[in-house]
C-alpha cells in the first residue's frame, strides 16, 4: 500500500513571471527557485509552478495538451469574512471568477476562481470542519448517520 | 495576504465507485463519505473525491468539460524501492503508466502515472529533500548558488 500522502502539487503554467506576480499578489513568498520551478512551502507540504510544456515533458508525454479544471485545490478559511477577502483579492490580483462565495447546500459558504492557467481554486468556510491551529485540516470523525 | 495552504484537494471523476475502488487498491481507505463525495485524510489536508458533473456544477459552471493534466499531485517517498513499489501497485490497480520511475536530471528518482481519469500521479525519491518523520515535506533551505 501506499502512504495517504500528497507533498508537492504542481501547477503547469505558461507563464511562469506572471503565474509568480499572480501568486505574489495574493501574498505568497517562494520558498526557492531551482532552473525552472517555484516552490512555495505550505503546512507540510510544497507547492510548485512548472513551465506547462516541461511539465507534459516531465510526464513523459512531450507536446501533450494538457487539461485544467477537473482538480479543485481548496483553501479552508475560519470565518466568511476571510473567505471573502481572499477571493477579492484573488480577482484584483487577475483571477477569472467562477462562482462568488455564498452560501452553500452543505452548510457552508465557498468561491470559486481560476488562475491565470484555469487552474480552480475554491475558498470556504465550513463550520462543521474546522481547522487546525497551524491551518491545517484534520476530519472530525464520521457523523453517526 | 491569503495563507500558503491547500487544505483539500478535489478530483473529478467519471464514476465514483470505479475511483474508491482504484485508490482502495494502492491502499487508501476513506474517512467519511458525505452525500457524493468521498474523503481521504493526509497529513494535514484531505483528498475528496467527487463526480466531474457535480464538480464542474459546484464550481458554478454547469456541463463544462473540467481537463487534466496540468497539475500534478506527487508522492515523495523515502527511497527507489518505495518508489518502485508505489508505481507497481498502481499500474496493477488499473493505472495508465505514462513514465516508468527512472533516475532523473534533477538528481533524483521519479515515475508518473494516471488514475482512470487521467489524474496524474507522481513517485518520486528526492535526496535533497527528506521527509518528516509524519511523511509530510518541508523545504530545505534554499542552497547558496
Amino acid at each position: 500500500m501506499t502512504p495517504q500522502r500528497v507533498t508537492l502539487i504542481t501547477l503547469g503554467v505558461e507563464d511562469l513571471e506572471r503565474s509568480k506576480a499572480f501568486y505574489a499578489a495574493l501574498g505568497w513568498a517562494p520558498a526557492r527557485r531551482q532552473d525552472d520551478v517555484v516552490f512555495y512551502q505550505m503546512h507540510g507540504a510544497v507547492l510548485g509552478l512548472f513551465g506547462r510544456a516541461a511539465l507534459a515533458d516531465d510526464q513523459g508525454r512531450p507536446g501533450a495538451a494538457l487539461g485544467t479544471g477537473a482538480m479543485t485545490l481548496a483553501q479552508n478559511m475560519a470565518t466568511v469574512a476571510e473567505v471573502d477577502a481572499a477571493y477579492a483579492l484573488a480577482l484584483a490580483a487577475g483571477a477569472t471568477a467562477l462562482k462568488a462565495p455564498q452560501e452553500v447546500f452543505w452548510g457552508g459558504y465557498s468561491g470559486y476562481y481560476a488562475d491565470p492557467d484555469g487552474h480552480v481554486w475554491e475558498v470556504a468556510m465550513n463550520p462543521f470542519w474546522p481547522l487546525n491551529e497551524d491551518g491545517s485540516l484534520t476530519l472530525p470523525a464520521q457523523d453517526a448517520d
